[in-house]
C-alpha cells in the first residue's frame, strides 16, 4: 500500500499536529513562506512520489491566502508524483456563496470547488458544509464529516430532561439543523423569524414555535461569524423566558467584535470546534473549543485503508 | 442576429406551443418517435445551422425517457451546427437527489447537470429548482425563473386581510419558501414538524408557530408528488381551526392516487403551473392550472435579445 | 489487490447471477427502485471503497431506464470511492444510431458513449457491438467480446458437410459477419439484396450468391429486433430450395410480435445469447438461448487479474 | 458577418486554389516551411482575428507531415484569435485504422480525431470517410460530403442500359457502396469474396452474385492505394466475361507501383477525384481525375452562410 | 457587434479609469467588497448579457486577494451571460514561478493560468510577462503587449550618442532584454554576473562586457521588487566609472524598503509603468511613472474590433 | 507492484536497448511499420494490461513521423489497459517553438505537449528541454533530467586549472547554461553577441566578457543543429586567442552539412549525448558521443519504484 503522508498549510497547523498525534505519524515537512511581494512559496521537504498525501488546510481567514496556498500545495504534490492527493478542508470558506439569489453575482462556492479539482485534488475531506449540496459541486469523491455528534455529546452529558429543553434555530436557514439536533437531544423547537418591513426598514424579529419560558435554550448554527445572529436570538429567547442559553456551532470564525458581543450577551457558553484556529487567550470565558482532530484522524485513517466513512456515523436515537 | 428557433420534445408540447404563441413564431418542426425496442429517434425537420435554438423539455415523468430525449435533441442540434442551444427545462427532474444524506448514494441532480452540459447545451433556462444550489451544478449559465409572483397574484386578488392569513410550510424543507410568500402576502407563519419516534415508529406531527384558528391557511410547496405531505398538512391545520385551506406549488406531478387524496382532503383549491403537462379531464374540480408560458416566452425573448432576466423579477413588497 | 465486486442493475439480474456463480463470488448488494414519479433511486448496500467494481447492465429495453440506471450506479460507485468501475454492457443499446446518414440527426451511440464516460466509468466490457467502430467512440479502454465462437460451436456439433451449408446474410450490412462465419463453418455464402423501386415503392428482394437449393441455410445477424428481416430472408431461401433454415444472433430483442413471426416462418431454430433477458415461457419452441455468463465471467476475471482478453479469442480454423 | 478566409497547407495547394477560384476570393497568404531538422514552421501572413477560417489540408502522404502541419495551422489560427476554424480534410488519412480487430493495436482514426479537436478545430469538413462512423469520433460538427454523385454522373453520361451493367464490389467491405451505386446506375451486383485457406495459405477468390458475362463492369471503391485489390477484381470479372471494366474511387492514393499495375490490368478507365494531389504527367492514359473543388467550394460557402449542406445531396433516383 | 464593457477589480482602478478615458467610454459599475471574514463579494451593477467584457486586474500585491477577485469577477460575468470575457492582467503575478528548478515545488504560473482559464476567461491581455513562454501556459488566445517602446522613447529623447551608452543587464536572466534594448538605443552591453562561492558563501559579483567607464548606464529589468538587484548593479557600474545611471522596468512592485534603497543608491532615475498602482506621495523624487493606459486602451479597442495587435509593434530600428 | 515494461519506437532503438541492458530486463516486443501510403502501423506483441509501461521515443528527425508514432504507441497502450504510460522523450522536438515572438505563429511546443497528454500519457520523462518552462506546458508530472553532469565530468577529467578555462555562450539564449557550467568547472565567462545591422543587413558578432586569449574555450549549447552557431563562435574565440576549443551539447541533431562544418572549424572535439541516434560511421573524428542510457535507466527505475529523481542531482560544487 502507498504510504500515508500528512502535510499542513499555514491555516491551522495545530489541528494538523493533533491529527498526526492521533495517527501516531510525524507531520510531513514542508516549507511555506510569503515573498515580500505577498506571493506564496512552497517547497515539500520530503519525498511524496507514490505516496497517499493528505493536505490539511481549512480555508478560513485570510481566506484567499489560505485557498491559494492549498492550490499551490496540491500542484506541488501532483507534479512531485504523489499517488493520490486529498484536500482536507475542515472549514470550507466561501460556502455561503452557493447560489445566485440575484442577477450578476458569482457562485463562488462552485468556483472554489472547480479550482480545487482543477489544481489536481483527487478527493476532498470536509466537515459541516454550509449547504450539503456543495458536495455536488465536486465531481471527485467528497467525504463529508459531521461534528454534530461531538457537540450533542456535550449537551447529553448535562442530562437535561426532554421538557427542560428548547432547541432554537437562529434563522430560517438553520431549521433543519435545529430539528435534527432536537431529534437527538429531545425538547421542543423554536425558530427566530427575521424580516424587514419595506416601508420603515425596521427589522422585526419574532419567535415561531416553542414554548421557551423556563427552558434551557440550545441554539445551533453551522458557523459563528460576527455573532450578530446568535446574540440577537439569545436576547429574544431570554426575553421569552429561557432559563439558560447555550450556543453550539461547528465553525467559530469570530470576526470583528464577535467575542465582545458574546461576552455582552445572555449566552452562558458557546461551543465550537477547532476547524478554524482560535487563540485561547482572546476567547474570553464563555467560548469552549472541542477538537475535531480525532474525528478527522479517524476519517483519514479510514480513507487511507479503504474503510467505510459512513460507518462512523451510524445514528443512535435518543432512548 | 441569429434567428430564434424553438423545438419541443414530447414531454410537454402544449407548453411549447403556448410559448410560441406568445412569441408569435411557429414551433420548430421535429420528428421524435420511439422504435419498437424503445429507443428514441430524432430528426430535426428544418435547418438549424447558425440558429439560436431553444429546446423545451421538462424532465417530468417518464423522467428517463424525457431526459434522454432532451440529450438526443441537444446532440442533433449541435451536430447540425446550431449557433447556440438552450435547454429549457421548466421542471427539473431528479432535483431532490441533490446531495448525499447517507453513504453510497448518487447525487443524481449533479449527474443530470453533467449529462446536459456534456451533451452540448450552451445554457439552461429552468424554473423553481428544488434547491437553488443546483444552479451551481452547472458551469454554463443558468437562468432560474420563479413562479411565485404568478402564484401570489392569485391570492392577492382574494384581498384577504393580513390577520386573516396563515402561511404554512408543510415540512421543514419549505420554511424559507413559506416565509418568502408571507413577506409578499402578509400573515403569520406556521410549520408542520414531522418526526418519527424511533421506539414505536409512529409518526408524530405537530405545528410550530401560528396562530391558525379562524385563518385562511395558504400551504406552499415547490412540487406536489404523491400529495401525502400537503394533505397531511391540510388535515392538521383544519384540526387547528383553519377557516379555509389553499395549496400552491410550482410543479404538479400528481403521481399515484394524488388527485383522489386531494379530493378527499379539506383543501379547497390546489394551484399549480403547467410546467408539467396535466390532463384537465383527470384533475377533478379542485386543481387549478396557471400557465407559465408567458413567463417562459418573456425569458426566451430576453435571452435571445441579450436583455436582463433579473429585470423581470424586481420585487414589489406588499404595501 | 483491490477486491472484486459485481453489482447488477435491474436490466438482467439473472445474467449477473450466472456470472457470479461462475466466479464463485456473491452478487453485490444494491437497492434499486423507481419512485412513484418514475425517478430511479440507488443505494449500494455494501462498502465499495477501494474495490474493483463491475456493474452488469445491458442497455436493452426499456433502454432509457436501463441506461440512466447504469449512469446512476456509476455515479454512486465513484462518489463512494470505488477504485475502478467497469461498465459491463453485454448488449449496447442505441448502437445502430452510429452515424449521420442524413442531416440533422443525432449520433446517439456516441452520445451514449460520452454519457457513460462522463458519469465516470473507467472502462467498458461489451459484446458484439453493431459496428466495431463504436469502440472508438470511447477514450477509456473497451474490451469487446465475441459470441460468434459460442454460436458456431452449436452448428459445428451438427457435423454438416461443407457442401451441405450455405451461410446467408439477411442484408448488405451483415455480409462481413456471414463471410466470417463461413470461414469457420465452411459452405458457400449468399446475400439478401433488398431495394425499393422508387417509382412504385414496391420492395424487391433477390439473392446474390449461393447456391442454396438442397442446403442447410445458416442465417447470421448481430441482433433480432422485430424479426422481419430474418423471417423475410428465411422465406426467400426456402423458396430457393433450402433444406432447413437456422438463424443465430448474439442479441435477442424480440420486440412486437417477433416471436409469433418466427413461429409462422420456415425457420427451424433461432439461436441467441442471454445478453438480453428472455422469459422462457414466452419464447415458443423454436428459440434456443445459450448463456454468455461463462464468457463474461472469464473476461471479468481476466480484467481483474490483468490477464489478456485477446488470448480468449485465438482463432481456430476449421479442419 | 465574419469574413471568410481560406488557407492551404502544403498537401494539396492546387485543390485549395480551385476552391478559391470557385468562390472568387483570393487564397489566404501563409508561409509554411520545413526547418533543416524537419520541424514544420508556420506563419500566417494576413490578419485572421475574428475571421471565419477554413484550412484545406487532406492528410494524404506524407500523412504524418500533413497531419502535424494541419494541427500547427489550427494552433496558429486559434492563438491569432480566428473566430472559427474549420479543418477541411477532403481525404482523411488513417481512416482505415478505425477499430480494434485484434488486441493491443491503436484506433488511430480516433486518435487523429482527438488531435484535431484538441488542437482547436471548431468543425470539420471531409469527404467519403472510409467508415461513416468516424463522424462520431468527433464531438465538433462534421460535414461529410459524398463524391458519389460526381462519379455516377460520368457513368450516367455513358447511357448504358440496365442489363448492360454489373456493379462490382472488390471486397466484402465495399458491398454497401456497390449496392448504393447500383441503385443509382441500375444493373446487377457482384462481390469478390477473398479468403485464405489456412492449411495451404493459398488465396482463393470467387465471385458472389452477377451475372457478369457480356456486361460492363463498374468497380467502386472508396480509395485506391496499391491498386492490388481492384486489379485482382478486374482480372476476375474479365475472366468471367465482362465486356469492359471501369473503376471509380473517391480517393486516388496510387502508392508503390499502383499506376503500372493499372496499366497492365484489363481496366479501361480509373476515375478518381483530386482530393489527393496527382501529378498528371505520371498517371498514364487510363486514370481520369475529376475535381471536387466545386463541391468543396459550395460546401464552404454554405457553412459560412449558415445554409444547409444536406440540401446539396437530395437524392435523385434513376428514371 | 457586441457592446464593449470594461470593469475594474480593486487592484488598480486608476489604470482602468485611464483606459476608459482613452476609449471615451464609462467604466462599468461593479460592487466589490470584502466581508468581515475576508471573503470577497462581487456584484456587477449593470447588464453584461451578450456584451464583450474586459476585466482590468493586475495580480499585484496583495496577489492572492487580487487573483481570487479576478476569478470571481470572471465567474460572475460568465454566469451573467457575457458574450466574451477578456482578463486584462497588465502585471501577471507569480510569473517568476514558471518552472521546477528543484524537486517538489509548484509551477505556480501554470497553476494560475489554469485557474484563469478554468474560471472561464475567453482570452487574456497581458504585458511583459517575466518569461514569454507563459503565453503557452494558456490554451486561450493571449495578447502580449510590450512596454519597451514606451520606455525606450524616454531614453531616445535624451539624445545620447551611441558611444555614450552602456546597456546593463542586472543578472543573467535579463540579458536578452538588455540586448534587445541596446538594439533600439545603441551602445554596448554589460552583464552583472552574480555567483556564490560554495566554500565561504560570500557573494561575488563581477561585470561581463562593457566598457562602462564614462558612459551612461541604462539598466533594464522586467520588474523591480525589493530593488536589491538593481541597486547592487548600480553600485557596481558606478564603481566601474559609469557617468550616470538610469533604471527602467515595466513593473514597479517596490516591496519592503525598495524605495529607500533606491534613494540611497547612485541611480538618478527609475522609470516604471503604472501596471501596478503606485502612490505618488511615497515614491520619492527618483521614480518616474509612465502610464500604459493608452497602450492597453489601444489593444482593447483592437481586440474588440478584430484588428491586428501585432500591427501596434512594427519594429522601428535605430537609424 | 505493476511489472515494468519498456518499448522503443523507431526513433532510437539503440538507446532503448542500452536502457534495458542497464536495467537487466528485455526490451518489450512491438511491431512498428509504415504502410506504403506512409501511415504508421503499431502492434504491441506482448501483454501490457496492468503494466507500468515506458515508451522510449525522442522526437528527433523525422520529427513528425516520430511524434505521431509516439502518440500511436501511447494510444495502443492505453486501449490495451496499461496501468501507467510514461513517454520517455530524451530529445523533445519542437522545443524551440515555445512562445510567440511575432503575431500569427503557433506555440508548437505547447501543441505537442497537449497532443502527448491528449493521447493519454500519464507522465513524461525528458532531458534538457530547450526552455525549462516547457515543463509547465504539461499538467501531468514531468521528470526533467540534466545531462550537464555527464558532460562536465568529461572536462573535469582534463584537470584544467581555473585560469586556463573560459566558458563561452554561443548566443544570448545560452548564457544561463554557460554560467551554470562555469560554476562547476570554474573559469571566466564570455558571450557571443550577434546582431544584424538593419541598414546593411550585415551580421556583426562581438564577444562580451572573457578574457579568452590563451585559455581553453568550452562552448556549451543545448543542441547542435546546423552547427552554424557553434562554428561561428569557435572562429571568434580562436581569433580572440583561445588555445583550444571544445564544444558540448546535450543533443546532437547535425542536420545538413553540420558535420562537414565542424570538420572545417577550429573545434577540437564536440561532445554530445546519444539522445538522438548517430551513425558513428558518418560522424568524422571530432564528434564524441556519451551515452545517457545509464542516466535514463536510473530515472526509469526510480520512477517505477517511487524513489526520488531529484536525489540523482544533488549538486556537488567544485572544490
Amino acid at each position: 500500500m502507498h504510504e500515508l503522508k500528512i502535510f499542513s498549510g499555514r491555516a491551522n497547523p495545530n489541528l494538523a499536529k493533533g491529527i498526526c498525534e492521533h495517527l501516531n505519524i510525524p507531520l510531513g515537512r514542508i516549507t511555506l513562506t510569503s515573498f515580500p511581494d505577498t506571493e506564496t512559496s512552497c517547497k515539500i521537504d520530503e519525498d511524496v512520489r507514490g505516496r497517499d498525501v493528505f493536505l490539511v488546510q481549512p480555508t478560513c481567514q485570510p481566506v484567499n491566502d489560505n485557498l491559494i496556498e492549498l492550490l499551490i500545495m496540491i500542484d506541488s504534490c501532483k507534479r512531485a508524483s504523489a499517488a493520490r492527493v486529498t484536500a482536507v478542508i475542515p472549514y470550507f470558506g466561501y460556502a455561503r456563496q452557493d447560489r445566485k439569489d440575484e442577477g450578476r453575482v458569482p457562485i463562488t462556492a462552485k468556483l472554489v470547488a472547480n479550482l480545487i479539482e482543477g489544481a489536481g485534488a483527487d478527493r476532498v475531506l470536509t466537515m459541516d458544509l454550509h449547504a450539503a449540496q456543495i458536495q455536488g459541486f465536486f465531481d471527485v469523491p467528497v467525504d463529508h464529516l459531521n461534528a454534530a455528534p461531538v457537540l450533542d455529546r456535550y449537551f447529553s452529558e448535562m442530562q437535561l430532561g426532554q421538557d427542560e429543553i428548547v432547541v432554537v434555530s437562529p434563522d430560517e436557514g438553520s431549521i433543519k439543523r435545529a430539528i435534527s439536533h432536537s431529534k437527538h437531544l429531545g425538547g421542543t423547537v423554536a425558530i427566530i423569524d427575521k424580516r424587514r418591513s419595506s416601508a420603515t426598514e425596521t427589522k422585526q424579529e419574532n419567535i415561531i414555535g416553542g414554548p421557551i419560558a423556563g427552558r434551557v435554550a440550545l441554539i445551533f448554527d453551522d458557523l459563528i461569524s460576527t455573532a450578530g445572529s446568535i446574540c440577537g436570538a439569545a436576547r429574544l429567547v431570554r426575553a421569552a423566558g429561557a432559563r439558560e442559553i447555550f450556543v453550539a456551532a461547528s465553525h467559530g470564525i469570530f470576526c470583528g467584535d464577535a467575542i465582545q458581543k458574546i461576552q455582552a450577551s445572555p449566552i452562558s457558553t458557546v461551543l465550537v470546534s477547532d476547524s478554524i484556529p482560535l487563540n485561547k487567550q482572546n476567547l474570553g470565558d464563555r467560548i469552549k473549543v472541542i477538537s475535531v482532530a480525532p474525528l478527522l484522524a479517524e476519517a483519514i485513517k479510514r480513507i487511507h485503508q479503504n474503510q467505510s466513512i459512513s460507518a462512523m456515523f451510524k445514528e443512535k436515537q435518543p432512548g
